[in-house]
This record gives C-alpha cells, structure tokens and sequence, in this order.
C-alpha cells in the first residue's frame, strides 16, 4: 500500500494526480501548511519538512514530487503515462518533469512566502514582484508549442503533464493565471477538466475534511 | 554531434561533467554570465535565455541541468551512470536527480542573486539569509546516509551524484563548504578527485580562454 502525506494544494498534489491517473489505491495523510511549522512530529516522518512523502514497500520514502510523477508513470503506467527511453521524446519528457517543478514551480513558492506567508515585517514585495515576472517570463517559452500540441510530449498525456499542471494550479492560487498566454489558458483548462485531476481535488477534500485539516492551503492564499 | 551552450561554473556544469564521465564528443560554446544580459541574441538559441541548452539530432533542445544528465545516462550509460527501472533503488536514483536542482540549488540561486548579482540598492540580504538556513538545514539531512554509503545510490556513482555533486561545487563558490558536515565534506572530496570531474573543469577553462569568456562565473563571486 502506498502511502501519501499531504497538504492541500501543496506540490504533493503532483503524486496525489498521478495515483488518481493510474488508479492505485493509496493512504492520504493530510497536514496542516506549513508542517514543519504546524506539526512539528512530521519531522519524524520526512526529516526535509516538506510534502510530499511517499512511502512505498520496495523504494523507501520519495520526497520530490516530480521524481515521484516519473517512479509512479515508469513502474504502473509505462507506454502511457511514461515515456520511455527509447522514444523520440524522452529528453523532452525528462526536460518538462524539471522544467514544472525547478523552472515554474520554485519561482511561485518565493511569491508565496514573501508576499503572504511571512510575518508583514519580514515580506519582501521587491521578491515576490521579481519572481512573479520571473515565473511569467519562462512561462510564456511554452506558449508556441501549446499552440501546436494538446500535451507536452509524446503526443499523449504524460507525467510531464502533471509536473506543469501543478505549477499552473498554484498560479490559478496566486491570481496569475488572468496573465496565461491563450495557448497556455487553453491547456490549463483542458488539464483541470481531466477526470483524474476532479478526483484528486475531491479525494483531498474529503480527507482535509476527515482528518480535521483546513481545506485551504493557508487563510490569506486565494 | 552533441553541442552544449555553457557559462563558467553555472548548472550547465552538469552535462558537461557528465559528458566526460561518459566520454561523449561534444561542443562547448561559452557564454558571459548571465547571458541574457550580455549576450543578447542567445536568446534566439534558447528563449529561456539559461544555460544549459544542449542540442541533439535527435531529442531537439534540452534546457533542464539534471534532466539532461538523466537523458546522456539512460541513453549512453545504462546500468552504470543511469538506474533503471526494475533497479531497487530507482526510486532514489530519481529523487535526487530532483532533490540537487529543486532543493539544494534553486535556494543557493537566492543567494546568489540578492548578495551578489544584484545592484546595491536591490541587493536583499534578508532573502539570502532565509536561503543560506535552508540549504544547510536541507543539506543536513543527507548526513546519516552519506555516512554510510560513497554515493546517493545503487552503490555505485550515477547521475545523481552529478545532480548532488554540482549543488557542493555551488555551495564552494559561496563559501558554504566550510559548514558542510563531515560525511557531506568527504562525499564532496570523493567527488571533485573524479578524473571526469578534473576534465570538465579544465575543459571549460581551455574553452572560456579560446573564446575571450571570464573564467570566473562572475566578478563578485568568489
């Protein structure tokens, strides 16, 4: 059984897709945000901190959501949700699972912090205004291509997909996504409307309610 | 022909390293940093305006440090640089190829930029703070298990290591190494002594002087 720990609308919302894409059962362990602040005992669990944690019977525990993506599509999906090394779009899947997390991803987490999750003393509008630009900038690099292809690689939807999706959520968060180039605006409502993404965001739901967590991912983050 | 576009001691370190383990022929084009600053019409080569940017005839443009290391070893180094998916530890394999870029380096990118890069009246000394704690603080926890083992995974050096390798060599620039904890100094000496590691730094030496580039990454970085 796997097992998922997970805040919501947190990065592990990657893994928590993939296993609603595949349809693997798993166990969701719903934390407040940010756990390290607010359920000090998970340190136990993930030394990093951070979500998502995976635990799996053979792998150990997994803790970059994207990696996580690629384990889950390689071991459950291949041909499918993977693309393997022997397509022609392998170095594009591998470029787009990094490219979600490292390049569109990361950029959003310093908005984040220093525009709404640090005390008003120690928020850094110069930061957040940097990396919103920031995050607007590469962004827009996949506009083109989107314009052209309904997914990423492969001519199918991959994991690679769900790398990118994820940081297209968190900017929907962050009021950015009025700013999506048409092509990217497109693509962003295609992902949402995929039945295993409504699943994802109802199995959170459900378990932020169950386990007593608040179902936003903090109360000035709209 | 593989041609990488690189700038002094930058990401792109990455492939370039991990050309050299495998022994791949290959083409450096140098680059001032940060290019899309000084060098204008690399723009037009990679949008992004980043490096990497590595050309293949056969996998179009890669931008991603670690997913390029992924790709070279999948495709040119199976079951020696790269771990496959019925390996054990394929799972670890790709959460460090993640955990090198997304959470050792990005944070050092911070501090990079504002302590160093940018002008005085910008410069957040705050930011680089918050982001000097978070990258030991996530360093830290590689402790126990380097004290163990000579590499990340698999018992054996892989891309992962080059992913890991490349966030140490950044965290010397910035003169964090001296806080590095004994099992990650070690881990780090047994890293730099490769003889693939010594090539890709002399390489892009001999490269940045036949093409008129700064050997340092940048005037203010020591």
């Amino acid at each position: 059984m796997i097992t998922l720990f997970h805040c919501v609308s947190a990065r592990s919302f990657r893994p928590l897709w993939m296993l609603e894409e595949i349809g693997l059962p798993y166990e969701l362990k719903m934390l407040p945000f940010p756990p390290r602040v607010h359920a000090r005992s998970y340190l136990d669990v993930n030394p990093l901190g951070t979500v998502p944690a995976l635990f799996l019977d053979d792998a150990g525990r997994m803790t970059e959501s994207a990696a996580i993506c690629q384990y889950l599509a390689a071991r459950h999906s291949p041909g499918v949700l993977d693309v393997a090394p022997h397509e022609a779009d392998f170095g594009g899947y591998l470029n787009y699972l990094h490219f979600g997390e490292a390049t569109l991803t990361f950029p959003q987490t310093l908005i984040l912090r220093y525009a709404h999750f640090e005390p008003p003393e120690r928020r850094q509008q110069q930061v957040a205004d940097d990396y919103t630009k920031w995050f607007l900038a590469r962004l827009r690099t996949l506009e083109p291509l989107l314009a052209e292809r309904a997914f990423l690689c492969a001519k199918r939807f991959t994991a690679a997909d769900i790398s990118v999706g994820y940081a297209l959520m968190l900017a929907e968060h962050l009021q950015l996504s009025e700013r999506f180039p048409p092509s990217i605006a497109a693509y962003w409502k295609r992902l949402r409307e995929r039945e295993a993404f409504q699943r994802a965001l109802e199995a959170q739901r459900a378990a932020a309610r169950a386990q007593g967590v608040p179902e936003m991912p903090a109360p000035d983050v709209r």
